[in-house]
């Protein structure tokens, strides 16, 4: 047990498009629902809102004091290659007391490629693909 | 049975970085293991190679009568909403002998933002997230 309090933030692209989030918000629910003493939160690197930066600024005035980030990206590209290294910087420097971890973008994660293989497949199995 | 041969094709988005590729050549390689008798086969929408169009041309040329794409991308946005019905319309125009069918984005299946807000919560249950 810790007395530091967790936040999780989810960070997705973004889109122009208002429907694009709604994976997104779909999954934070889920999440929360599994980790009800954790602060979950959505944020965008563009087009949405909020950005991440004022995503840790709440998180941090409600009492976090340690922040995940789990890129919920398919796959490492200029994204994350560039800005992510840029945005932990001065997420780092705005926030000092605060201990901030990347995850690798969601993925890339063995558990997760192959969840959404065994759905293909049980969709094909299933006729939903092969019929 | 059917004497229908199908293929597969996994449609991700693409990106100049090579590295961006590999989560979903694996992704294809495990929905390959668990469906032997599907071509299964990725393509991208720009900067990676092939193209949908080339891989269609392939799939018909080696027999595949049926095809069924996942565009595997977490969310709807401007690509889904204004370029598949384009790619759907060149392809069936091209191969009108071939049934396609279309999934919808991977990412709105309800099974895999399930299987990634589980995936979340585990790491996070197992202290790589909260410790």
């Amino acid at each position: 047990m810790s007395a530091d309090r967790l936040g999780l933030i989810l960070l997705a692209h973004g889109s122009r498009d208002a429907r694009w989030r709604e994976p997104f918000d779909s999954l934070a629910q889920k999440v929360a629902g599994r980790l009800p003493d954790v602060a979950v939160r959505v944020s965008f690197l563009k087009e949405l809102e909020p950005d991440i930066y004022a995503t840790a600024d709440d998180l941090t005035r409600s009492g976090v004091t340690r922040i995940t980030v789990v890129p919920v990206f398919l796959a490492m590209g200029g994204h994350s290659a560039n800005d992510f290294p840029v945005m932990a910087g001065r997420l780092c420097a705005a926030h000092p007391d605060v201990k901030f971890r990347w995850e690798e973008v969601i993925g890339s994660w063995e558990e997760v490629i192959g969840a959404m293989a065994g759905a293909i497949a049980d969709r094909a199995d299933g006729g939903d693909i092969e019929d």
